[in-house]
């Protein structure tokens, strides 16, 4: 898609020549055909090549290698075409394969953080939410400051004759701190790590995009003037206003939606609803990014508040679609963007490669993730310790030595640094994007390829059942409604005239068995009873839709037990983080408290039926 | 999206500019976050344009106000938008949403196209195939000749001082012969028009598209100078080649990812599924494209041929995301085509209007459908009778005197048109862009806007229960194994407790009551006993996708009885059309002739279950 993009643009360029002088109309008599070629072959390249990485990544699925990964693959393949591209005479596809921001930060990343936050398992991600933020805030800006430093001083040294300010060096260090949520993340599905780890490192990818961008775009705003302290406060400031107000329109947006769908009765037009939708959450991000604010993270919030509130007032055929629809867009512009890196090193003509400049980079990052993960660890160990004290309750550490060091693992740079890294000025600006390229494809190629091996080395616990891949979810949800049912209830023709089904019997099957046994509707509603003695209101839950949603996280929750019971430890390290006075509160009371909130005022306003209030336990943060 | 494109492609010329003469640094400084900026605000007018209508489309459903039609709110809506934009300071927006045909071909279109493969409903289809195939070939030739005759002498008469080759007048006839498929199709959805109508036009609009395309770029082959008759022949020639090759295409990629599907085990993989059935689609249209073939006719038979085949080895995810996403993304684009078309009305700088030229084409167009529409149906129902009276059997008339009128009226023109307009060469060119434009816009409005009222007043029978809109179909599926199963089979709190299942499940139950009894399973197996009398070889259907497939299509069957006795004619007349030498065979030889073949050689090879090839009617093309 992005490939056609390009191209037309090149066209238009030629059109725009053409029209603009009156240009001869012979022009006009080839363009139309020869552009429609033209972008036909890019996009069929294109197309090919996303095609050959999906298959890839199938075949090394089936045969179970899981140390290479779809996303190295696709560089590797990205790397390849670009290579045979750039030997090819004439700059025409050569061009049309170029990186540009602007297409990316419009239609590639869009879905992908769309679909983080609508498959996100809303409990984990609020009861870790302190150490999120943490690493998210913190974490980014120490390591952007770090590594904006040790190329600041490298280029002092002159011995590559680099002239770089130093704000120019804070903005490459800050394209650099953000990190790629989706390598990491797919890998770490594939093995179902202990979802506290997951989230904190799923929230912390998905916030330090956000963070970074704001971080880059605060250093450009001083052209090459040095910045003294009270900038670096502007900054902060200007930091926490766009991300409250980002936070809000995404939010105000999922809301709205789970009003306007309950007042009126567009479900009843199921493919309008469906497209509505999908055109809300895109209009949160265009808006927020219209404003100057964080798009990404208006469009995280608007998904996390469309599957909280919106999705229980959708249609079933909506609930699925958008799910799919999700995570289709989501998937293809993940391969996409791989492809597209690996593409870039060897297509992008105008960069400049410096090679000390590369390796004291990428010496300089892994610095620079060690000085943001470790110190925050220890201090998020220690607020956690103390709290405990407080409390007079013995609780496991919260951050033990192994997750400090995958967390240091995680660390991955993504394509947002690419994107960004285009707005880079300066003189040496293209010796700082070819840097930039080259670190990013490295990281996900070094770190990617050894997160595996490095989760058995340190013995993270994995096979854990997390909700966060949501295909199990759907599988059930369709499985549960369609072969599956007929299968269990007497239509074995069904499932097995059909192909399909039988394909996916055998998976429910596993993930049912993987799963706690819960997952098939009667026994989901005993496993309920436990709950409900904890949540009274909940003993209410006698809705299918609760047995479709609820046995996964259920399962989860008590399958991550040691984290439900560190999360008062997540949710005091952000009271303690952002407003230590607030210590002597325990989380619990906040928790409590918008819970409360959520139960007894936003769902009775929000939602369609009062059943189906007490029929979400993403809703509720903290579980003491 | 196309917003985007276009403001990306505006912003890149720029950036060329930059790079191109080392530009100054400093314009790279504001470069990327104004782009982000622009093409955001350009991306949200778009979204919150199509949110309008669709809203709009809404709301005139639930009035139940079926005289406008949400297209034309679209193009209203566009007009309203480009006229405030022209109005606007600055070209930039203006720019950025005028009409590009390389972003309607290759982005906008293939939607919609795949989605009416995939959504065709192909016994009909085949039914008709031979009134389809002559409207869609010979219609759309003498319409372009006749219009191409108007406007050649139009301009030959100096009035307006216009030079016009007769060459460009053909390939001018050739842009406005292609019919919409949208608007028309939409409204015979709502009304559920004799789906033998319907089929026809539906084949018909869907396929001369095609055709002028093919027209449109041969014409553009002699630039300027006189064609003459063997060019005519060779003209002829060169379609009928493209067709059959650009078909062979489509059909060959769909029966290549049934094969894939079927041979290997990615189905367990569900979203990488989805995602490279979607791939292998597109490729079939870029690669057609890129061959100088007819991406449609590749998309469309694509489409087709995956529905037909590869469906029934698709996991019931794909089989489910694949139908929502398609529906999804051709709704979105067909509100998208025409906001856009609406908005270069006024965004268009450099288009010419001439009135006395707009009016001429205006009437033009009506006499050359007139020329298309009644001759050929005369010729159509001349063969049938003859046929008729061979066989010795009373059959009715093919087509009535207000099918003929229908036809006549559905001859709206579409965006494919203004797409292909933007190749017109000759220092007229701008003129004839914007009376093509005009004229376009004015047929949706006027056409489109009576054709309801023209129902009614020709008295063609509607209510007609037709499987081409396959909402119900999915909600039949969906609701069958989801709400609707639990619904009936007593988990009434949850379908009570979802909103949007009490939302689908009334709609659902009129699904029932508006269709033949045979749709609840049960009765679906008497409903195939006669059915099965006819062809012995489907008494072997005791397969539950069975009667999620076809009730639906078998009480299609029945209820256009008419068309079926009279399919011998439909396809007769292909014969006739074609190959007048076999007018001895009858078309129950060749109808039997491919269902064999498809039953008992094609289907045991694609598909997976055995039980499987028994269990498709759209497979049968003719049924005596």
């Amino acid at each position: 898609m992005l490939s056609v993009i390009e191209t037309a643009a090149k066209l238009l360029i030629k059109r725009e020549g053409d029209t603009d002088f009156e240009g001869a109309p012979d022009d006009d008599v080839n363009d139309p055909s020869q552009q429609e070629l033209y972008s036909s072959w890019a996009l069929l390249i294109l197309i090919l090549l996303l095609i050959g990485a999906l298959w890839t990544s199938y075949y090394l699925q089936v045969r179970k290698i899981q140390a290479i990964h779809e996303t190295v693959v696709s560089i590797f393949s990205g790397m390849l075409i670009g290579l045979i591209i750039r030997t090819l005479p004439g700059h025409y596809i050569q061009d049309a394969v170029s990186f540009n921001y602007t297409y990316f930060f419009n239609m590639l990343l869009p879905p992908i953080i769309l679909n983080c936050g609508y498959e996100l398992h809303q409990a984990n991600f609020f009861h870790n939410i302190g150490t999120i933020l943490t690493f998210a805030f913190a974490g980014t800006f120490v390591s952007a400051v770090v590594l904006g430093c040790i190329v600041y001083i490298w280029a002092f040294l002159g011995l590559e004759g680099l002239k770089i300010p130093f704000v120019t060096a804070l903005g490459f260090g800050a394209t650099l701190s953000a990190t790629d949520p989706v390598t990491i993340l797919s890998i770490f599905n594939a093995y179902k790590v202990d979802p506290k780890l997951y989230t904190i490192i799923f929230g912390e990818s998905i916030l330090n995009d956000a963070v970074s961008i704001v971080m880059f775009e605060t250093t450009q705003q001083f052209h090459g003037d040095s910045a003294t302290f009270t900038d670096l406060f502007n900054g902060i400031g200007i930091f926490l206003v766009t991300f409250t107000i980002s936070l809000l329109i995404g939010a105000i947006v999922g809301v709205m939606t789970a009003l306007i769908l309950k007042h009126s009765s567009i479900r009843q037009f199921q493919s309008l609803e469906t497209c509505i939708i999908l055109l809300f959450a895109y209009a949160s991000y265009f808006f927020s990014n219209g404003c100057h604010m964080s798009g990404i993270v208006s469009l995280l919030f608007c998904g996390i508040t469309l599957k909280h509130y919106a999705y229980f007032n959708m249609s079933r055929r909506t609930q699925i679609a958008t799910k799919l629809i999700f995570q289709t867009l989501a998937q293809l512009s993940e391969n996409f963007i791989f492809i597209y890196l690996g593409l870039s090193m060897f297509t992008e003509v105008k960069l400049v490669y410096k090679p000390t400049l590369i390796i004291v980079t990428a010496l300089g990052i892994c610095i620079s993730r060690w000085a943001a993960v470790f110190p925050l660890s220890k201090l998020l160990n220690f607020i956690h310790k103390v709290r405990a004290r407080a409390l007079n309750r013995p609780v496991p550490e919260e951050l033990p030595k192994e997750y400090q060091m995958m967390l240091f693992w995680a660390g991955l740079r993504g394509a947002v640094g690419v994107a960004l890294a285009a707005g880079l000025e300066g003189e040496d600006s293209n010796a700082l994007r070819a840097t930039v390229l080259v670190v990013v494809v490295l990281t996900v190629i070094v770190f990617g390829g050894t997160t595996s091996r490095m989760l058995e080395i340190l013995g993270i616990q994995t096979g854990v059942e997390t909700e966060v891949d949501s295909d199990d979810e759907l599988d059930v949800e369709i499985g549960r409604k369609g072969p599956l049912i007929n299968a269990n209830y007497g239509f074995p023709e069904g499932s097995s005239g059909q192909g399909g089904r039988r394909a996916t019997l055998p998976r429910l099957s596993d993930g049912k068995a993987r799963r706690s046994p819960d997952t098939s509707p009667k026994p989901s509603s005993n496993s309920l009873s436990p709950e409900s003695t904890v949540f009274p209101h909940r003993s209410s839950i006698g809705d299918t839709s609760v047995e479709i949603e609820h046995p996964p996280s259920f399962s989860r929750t008590t399958s991550m037990e040691p984290s439900v019971s560190s999360n008062s430890g997540g949710s005091s390290s952000l009271i303690s983080g952002a407003l230590p006075s607030l210590l002597s509160r325990t989380a619990e009371d906040h928790v409590r408290w918008f819970q409360n909130f959520d139960e007894h005022v936003l769902k009775p306003v929000l939602l369609d039926a009062p059943a189906e209030t007490s029929s979400q336990p993403p809703s509720r943060p903290g579980t003491p």
